[in-house]
């Protein structure tokens, strides 16, 4: 089946003026759609229901959804959802000789910290949207890609495609579903043993677009105060981290 | 080829003299190793050099060293290896508006409470080794097991597995590598959304052994204590947590 992509514009119109920092941005959600339609194994559904299909106009709309969605929400780093495993506070007690209440106080602020984590990780994406985006890549967001962060064409017509990590820890998923002969590469950004960042190693896809730690760091803290005046604005649009 | 259990004891007897706190774990690694020997795909091998054969005497050795190096290996909370992220210290203050000194702090202990977290998740295993080796569960430690943790034989000699987690949203590795038919149970111990504990709900093949919740606290406790001793008396020993 040919992809439709003058089909899915139409859809994507009906989420996004396509204006602003939006800009683009319907082009990009086709462009995703046309490369899952060549990489249907590269599609990662874990909601209910059945798969949606890129081919069909109710299949994008439920895309075009979780699309722009991903894109609007927040990354502020939220309330944490999960209440700590008391054991782990035992654990530091016995350990490092923690005191009963300085353990309370650190169980909380360890908790913010993986949620400073989650929105470093979240924000160096967006990071990379907003350098990337003008020049004709396309960010996978909205959680429906696996494995790629970002792609975008060579002249030839052919997929490139980008895998980004905050940490040369961070878990790697797999990307064996994506169609042999698309070139692939992988960057991290930080050093866990050391802590330095790795900015200089871009790989050749991401060289030329003037990507760095000063720029990174500027985009978190302007990220970081709009969203929380936003938030002061409107409480209810802020969904927290989980 | 058939596999010869014999040869598999003869070289753990090299590694361990089968008493006290080990007594029973020459017999575990053999049945670990006849259990790959029937699920082949179940082997996880990340080092460097070719995969060990569990039908060689040679490839028997490699896995016996690894075997019995991870049963005698400190899981103290050890010293952090890991350097801080800078931004996620930034967003904190950004977000949370922590003093530069909190967040000095916050950094550290943040890095102590994910060794905790560590030390409970692998205490977690040896406790429920120690609970249920004398009833015929052999430990999968070492790490060369892909996704199950004990293993045992029912009275028709067919394999069954269980997985252990300590959270209900820890990663599950995938378990596709098991041989069909082979019963493999699964079960974490903490909600992480309510912080409630999971020793009510365990799976059958779990049941009948006492475990509990009051006995993983003190296995814990008396854990970390004898260590730490063990740790003052010969330091060079413990090996630190990643």
């Amino acid at each position: 089946m040919d992809f439709d992509k003058s089909l899915a514009v139409t859809v994507a119109a009906e989420y996004s003026n396509d204006q602003g920092d939006e800009a683009g941005l319907v082009e990009a959600f086709a462009e995703v759609c046309n490369f899952l339609a060549d990489n249907p194994n590269s599609l990662s559904w874990r909601s209910k229901g059945n798969i949606p299909s890129v081919f069909t106009s109710s299949g994008l709309q439920i895309l075009a959804q979780k699309y722009f969605a991903g894109y609007r929400k927040s990354d502020l780093p939220g309330n944490p959802r999960t209440v700590p495993d008391e054991i782990v506070s035992l654990a530091m007690m016995e350990a490092f000789g923690y005191a009963k209440q300085e353990v309370e106080r650190i169980k909380i602020e360890h908790q913010l910290a993986m949620s400073a984590e989650n929105c470093v990780g979240a924000l160096l994406e967006r990071y990379l949207d907003k350098e990337l985006r003008p020049s004709g890549w396309y960010w996978c967001c909205g959680g429906f890609v696996k494995a790629v962060d970002f792609i975008r064409r060579d002249r030839q017509e052919q997929w490139l495609a980008l895998q980004i990590k905050n940490r040369d820890n961070s878990e790697n998923s797999s990307s064996s579903a994506i169609r042999q002969g698309t070139i692939i590469q992988k960057w991290f950004r930080t050093f866990s043993r050391t802590g330095a960042t790795n900015w200089s190693n871009l790989p050749s896809l991401m060289q030329g677009y003037n990507l760095n730690e000063q720029g990174f760091e500027n985009y978190v803290r302007s990220y970081i105060s709009s969203e929380r005046l936003r938030s002061l604005r409107d409480p209810g649009d802020i969904l927290p981290l989980e």
